[in-house]
């Protein structure tokens, strides 16, 4: 029996093999960026011609460091995978990250399965083949590329390297950072239900992004993703949706999809949330990841810019949210608190002129509204010090705080990083904000949370 | 009879009326932005207190300045608006923009309307009032906020300020660019009307984007339109589509939506672009602004990421873009050209270990199947040199190239950026990529330029 996955995410030691100093190959970028990325355990670089990299011995062999790396990073060409395999498995390493390919894609099924038995005779687990590696941020490990050293509460899996790169790239540039990224290659001894278990019962993953080709196992994944679904959000982006996707499907992975409606049937009846396309993707796994489900759909906007406040209005409407009316006591308080030209409907306009304060006072008294479900708040032009107002009064606040922010260049970055830092997710765009809201409702109905009386 | 609004894009001198030393203040950041944006002209400050402002003599009024400026920015309280208006007049200034607020938009009617007496009285042009002023950067004038100086070739017209700037940062942070950007506020003396005549004989602009809430005279819209889009593409995007946006539209602007059906039967009828949201928005302007539109949809994609492909197909198809095979000969030709892991159907895959000159030599053999209207380059990873590789045979090729890049990260920003700056917009997203397609191809059916054999 195999033992479990955890040593991908543990490790303490790791060994490069296929090291090498020249800067055009994967070998090299693969070790410059576990280095750059700060891994705590230690780093042991492999090429059987020796020599040194990047300050680092290079030994010829796995047998000869001091140690059993607990994992080692495979990129050499495909013939020689089984032997440095067979040699990490006799030594007790745990696990293999290969990234080399010129296997099953390539249509050398045989030397794949061969590939698996050796993993299997070693207990020795295997992600990829023909992958991008693996991140994992909470060990500092990033045996990938790009460096995606932020560090977040998303964890990405990926039957694509570059789907997954663009969302923890994504993230990085925002502030927001990921937990993990696996790129999951040719599954061919681990596939996408390893990682989805692990990342479901890992505290610190707070949301799981699922880039799928094709299912390995339908029951199993159904199964799985309805106990995923239970405990924390379960985000995927399927593609092979048409014919001619599903012809894309087979040539780049093999996977067989053809299941597109069985699929999105499955979304809905799993508590799954459904993805259509990678900004979606990369909207719902930041709402997901770190706002609570709301109680109910009614929403009440909070803007200082009437033009993005109509935008989000439109959008809320088409959703089938509801842009709920305040209470006239509420209501009135605010009037009174607010210069005569701010506007005191759905939304409330606070104007160009607003002021962090002028925001952190409406949203609180917002929030005494019981009746209100989501407070969405739109913030248009540079204003400092938003992300400290609205992080101040964020713990005080019963109801799902839904942040977006446009057009305020530099000090939209400042703020926006600050709200990040303070785990408030903030949307760059008001439709990306209310697919996430709408999705959040649904998720809400599917775990039965949603107030009684609507 | 009004003299035209030439004076906002062609002036040679400017007045900031208000301009302060407290960094808070709009008039401290507008003649910041003004003379960072690298201004050609004069630049005066006026403030009645006097003294001097960022190394610039502070004028107590217009008058005292040794010249007449060509246009002023007017940023002091509205009931010191009208008197610095006729001051102006009676000078000879051509054209004021007026940041202050607190006229029709606060429900001071007559001041607006008397704000209008004055400007007709002098045949001075207003911009605003309310509004978030101009950026022309072929004249290097940024008369607003934030600073947007990278220049392109889209020209904003927006009834948001905050809306103007998002789609100008966007532009700037991907060195992509604007011409202009028209904050249109109250629309007092001049409206969408007259800059979008201006721009569309304007030789530094290719696209019009328009955010709009309500029009001034749809009669003239339709005139004005129908006319626009036989020269240089038209994008808006509409707010008030809802009867929940249309009261957020009417709160912030006054604007009578309520025709939203009509509007994208205008839109269908006078080759309008209708774009539904501010990511497709800054998408569409992105691409109408820079290409060609195809003479068909027959779309062949060429990849490096099998996943991206895969969604980009998924995307063409659910679009009802036409994914073409190539002919049996080119087909042939390009087999014999790559790796045998390549995959040669639609997509492409080059697979992750393509090569600039491999993405060169395979779109350059695409291009010479005349069946293919629209070549469609999905890069995946970081790939140093393709944008120079790119740029290299745009001109050889007579087929719409559309390029999306994605999960490069630093490389991916400066290879973007080489090919922006050679006028080769590049997406971030399959979908953003595709919605433009599609977009494209019924201009082209608009225009009555595709091909004849479909």
């Amino acid at each position: 029996m195999q033992s479990n996955i955890n040593c991908f995410f543990s490790a303490k030691s790791v060994a490069v093999v296929g090291a090498t100093t020249n800067p055009d190959k994967l070998g090299f970028l693969v070790l410059k960026n576990i280095i750059a990325g700060g891994f705590k355990g230690r780093i042991y670089a492999v090429n059987q011609k020796g020599g040194s990299v990047m300050n680092l011995q290079c030994y010829k062999s796995l047998s000869e460091i001091n140690e059993v790396p607990d994992i080692i990073v495979v990129i050499v060409p495909s013939s020689s995978v089984l032997n440095v395999i067979e040699e990490a498995g006799k030594l007790g390493v745990k696990g293999a990250i290969i990234i080399s390919g010129g296997f099953g894609e390539s249509g050398n099924n045989e030397l794949e399965r061969e590939l698996v038995e050796l993993s299997r005779k070693y207990s020795i687990r295997i992600q990829g083949p023909n992958c991008q590696g693996l991140i994992y941020n909470p060990n500092k490990f990033c045996a990938s590329w790009p460096l995606v050293s932020s560090t977040g509460h998303i964890a990405i899996i990926a039957q694509s390297g570059t789907v997954g790169a663009e969302i923890g790239i994504r993230a990085q540039e925002e502030d927001l950072g990921v937990s993990a990224i696996v790129s999951l290659g040719n599954k061919s001894e681990t596939n996408e239900l390893d990682f989805i278990k692990y990342f479901s019962e890992d505290d610190n993953t707070n949301a799981i992004g699922l880039y799928l080709e094709g299912v390995t196992d339908g029951r199993r994944f159904i199964e799985l993703a309805r106990e995923v679904t239970s405990k924390k959000p379960f985000v995927v982006l399927k593609s092979g949706r048409t014919p001619q996707g599903k012809q894309a499907v087979q040539s780049h992975t093999k996977s067989l999809a053809g299941m597109s409606q069985v699929f999105n049937g499955m979304c809905r009846q799993y508590g799954i949330v459904n993805a259509k396309n990678i900004t979606e993707f990369y909207d719902l796994l930041k709402g997901f990841a770190y706002l609570k489900p709301p109680k109910g759909k009614n929403v009440m906007v909070v803007t200082s810019s009437g033009g993005s406040g109509a935008l989000a209005a439109d959008e809320l409407s088409e959703s089938g949210l509801n842009l709920i009316r305040l209470s006239p006591e509420i209501e009135k308080d605010i009037k009174a608190a607010l210069p005569k030209h701010c506007i005191v409907k759905n939304p409330i306009d606070l104007t160009g002129d607003a002021t962090p304060l002028r925001y952190k006072e409406i949203v609180s008294k917002v929030s005494e509204d019981k009746n209100v479900d989501i407070i969405f708040v739109v913030f248009g032009d540079p204003f400092p010090g938003v992300g400290e107002a609205i992080s101040s009064i964020r713990d005080s606040i019963e109801q799902t705080l839904v942040v977006c922010y446009l057009g305020g260049g530099e000090v939209q970055k400042q703020e926006r990083s600050i709200m990040h830092r303070n785990n408030i997710p903030v949307f760059s765009s008001p439709e990306g904000a209310v697919h996430t809201i709408n999705k959040l409702v649904e998720y809400s109905d599917y775990l039965g949370i949603t107030r009684k009386e609507e």
